[in-house]
C-alpha cells in the first residue's frame, strides 16, 4: 500500500499561531517549525513502522496490535472524513515518532447544527521532554479545533496534569460532572 | 427523498435488558415495549417535520436550523458508519418527538484498538415525565454502547442529575478532571 496520511496536511499549514493566548510564535515554535530533526504531520500508514504503537504504551495500555488491524483501525478512521485528526512529531533523523495527539471532532444537531472537539490521548516521549513539543500539539490541535468550527474543545486529565492544561484556556466548568462506566479494562 | 433511519433499527431489537443491573425489565419497558401509543426508534430523515428540533430547543439553544441543513447534518451523520446512534421516542398518535438520546462511538489505536462510547444530548419532553422515558433512553444507550463493543462510556451532566445517572453505575472517578475551552456559545 502507498503512504497515505489520515488528513489532508494542508490544513495544518493553515493555522495560525498568533491568535488569541498561543505562546508559540514566542517560542519560535509552529507545526512547519517543531524544533530541531523534527517534523509534525499527520499520522500516516506506515507510521505503525516509526514505533507510534509503542509511543501510545507509554500513555496507557494498547494490548497486541498488529500492523493489519493498525492498517484496519487507520482506514476507518480515514474513511469517516473531518472526524479523527491525530498528528505525530517525527524525528526525521531517526525515523521515530516521538509524540502523539488526537482531536475528535463530534457533529451536532443543537447550537445551529454545530461541531464540537475532544482532545485525546496526549503522549510525548520521555527522550524530548522540555521541547515543548507536548503544548505545541495541544495549542496546534486546540486552534485547529477552532478553526473547523467547534463551538467547543475539550479534554480530560490527571490532577498533576491541571495547570498545564489551564495555560491553554481550558477551565474546569461549574454544575458539570464527568461520569463513566467501564465494561471492561 | 425517501424516509430512511439514521442507522439500522435491527441492532436495537438485539439489546438484552435483563443485563447487569437494569431495571427496565422489572417495569416492563424495552425498546419494543416504550409505552402505550410510544415508539422507540432509531432518527429518521423525516423527524425534522415531526418536532425534532423543537425538543432539542428543551435542552438548549439551537438556532435556526432550515429542514436542508437538518437533512445536510443527518446524511452527513449517516455516512459515518458505526458513529452516530440517536435513538427517539416518538408518539405515535401524535405523530410527534416526545424524547431522544445520542450515542458517539469514538475509534481509538489505545486499549487494543477500543471503542470508546459517549452518551449526549438526552431530552424528555415534559409532556412525558414520569413514564421512565428518560430512564429507557439511557439504559438502552449504555446497553448498546457495551454490545458495540465500547470499553467504556461516559456522560457530562450537571448537579441535580448525578443522582439520576449514578443508577446506571456511572460513576465519577478519582483523579480525573473535565476540562472545557469555549469558543463561542
Amino acid at each position: 500500500m502507498d503512504r497515505i496520511t489520515l488528513f489532508d496536511a494542508d490544513v495544518l499549514k493553515e493555522i495560525d499561531y498568533s491568535k488569541g493566548d498561543c505562546k508559540m510564535n514566542q517560542y519560535g515554535l509552529s507545526c512547519e517549525s517543531p524544533g530541531e530533526d523534527l517534523r509534525l504531520r499527520p499520522l500516516a500508514s506506515d507510521d505503525y513502522n516509526k514505533g507510534f504503537m509503542d509511543l501510545l504504551s507509554q500513555l496507557t495500555k494498547i494490548g497486541n496490535v498488529t500492523e493489519e488491524k493498525f492498517l484496519k483501525r487507520f482506514n476507518a478512521m480515514r474513511d469517516h472524513h473531518g472526524t479523527y485528526y491525530i498528528i505525530v512529531v517525527e524525528n526525521t533523523k531517526a525515523d521515530k515518532i516521538l509524540a502523539s495527539g488526537s482531536l475528535i471532532v463530534e457533529q451536532k444537531f443543537i447550537h445551529e447544527i454545530a461541531l464540537r472537539g475532544r482532545i485525546e490521548d496526549i503522549v510525548v516521549d520521555d527522550s524530548c521532554r522540555g521541547r515543548r513539543i507536548g503544548q505545541l500539539i495541544v495549542e496546534t490541535l486546540l486552534l485547529l479545533s477552532e478553526k473547523l468550527g467547534c463551538y467547543k474543545t475539550s479534554l480530560e486529565c490527571r490532577d498533576p496534569l491541571l495547570g498545564f492544561y489551564k495555560k491553554f484556556g481550558f477551565q474546569g466548568e461549574k454544575d458539570q460532572n464527568h461520569l463513566i462506566k467501564r465494561f471492561f479494562h
